[in-house]
């Protein structure tokens, strides 16, 4: 599998990005973040192998604690490839400002004789 | 499946992302898509399916036809998903930096004696 992939294939889980986001605040023992999940420890160290091949995580050399640290690189090669899209959704919301704009200026349109109404009958 | 996972499922493949890349450009039917890969009609009608599941293509309703779109929504929030790490790769950056600049700093420093021996043989 290509690094791409398996960085992809280990996000697509929400206990793997819940992981990512704990160890965002700092670095955590297979316990602290077994905690906050109704999960045996097996299955938590198992999401963490998969975070670990993806290179999303490293883990300490310490055999007792072996702290896991959050890895930016692959998530910010993921992002890179994601920005070549970012352009489309861009120009989606332009075409919705636009829209507006269009709205807007037709209700001036249509706003504008009551207001010429409302400044005759203020004078 | 979570939706977020459902995206980076249907992002965790090379030909899947070829795919999207081709259709960034514009519209495609599922021949014009089959084209630059060795690959079956129905390989890549199954990839079609699992990008359309994840809502990243929609497809035209002419039966015969049915052109591939991309659909930009469901990248923009995998982006915003990994927006929230780009602090972490940036600080790793400005880590860099900082000890670049004291790298400079210290080669000043050596440098410096050396400079005033050459202003000195250039007067």
């Amino acid at each position: 599998m290509d690094h791409l992939s398996t960085t992809f294939q280990a996000l697509a889980d929400p206990t793997r990005r819940a992981i990512l986001a704990r160890l965002s605040t700092g670095e955590a023992t297979v316990n602290e973040l077994a905690a906050p999940f109704s999960m045996s420890l097996p299955a938590i160290s198992k999401h963490l192998k998969v975070l670990e091949r993806a290179q999303l995580i490293s883990r300490g050399k310490e055999a007792q604690w072996r702290p896991c640290k959050l890895e930016a690189a692959p998530l910010e090669q993921a992002t890179e490839w994601m920005e070549q899209y970012r352009e489309m959704w861009e120009a989606r919301f332009d075409r919705l400002d636009a829209y507006l704009q269009e709205l807007q200026a037709k209700e001036k349109v249509v706003a504008s004789p009551k207001k010429k109404i409302n400044a005759r009958n203020k004078k």
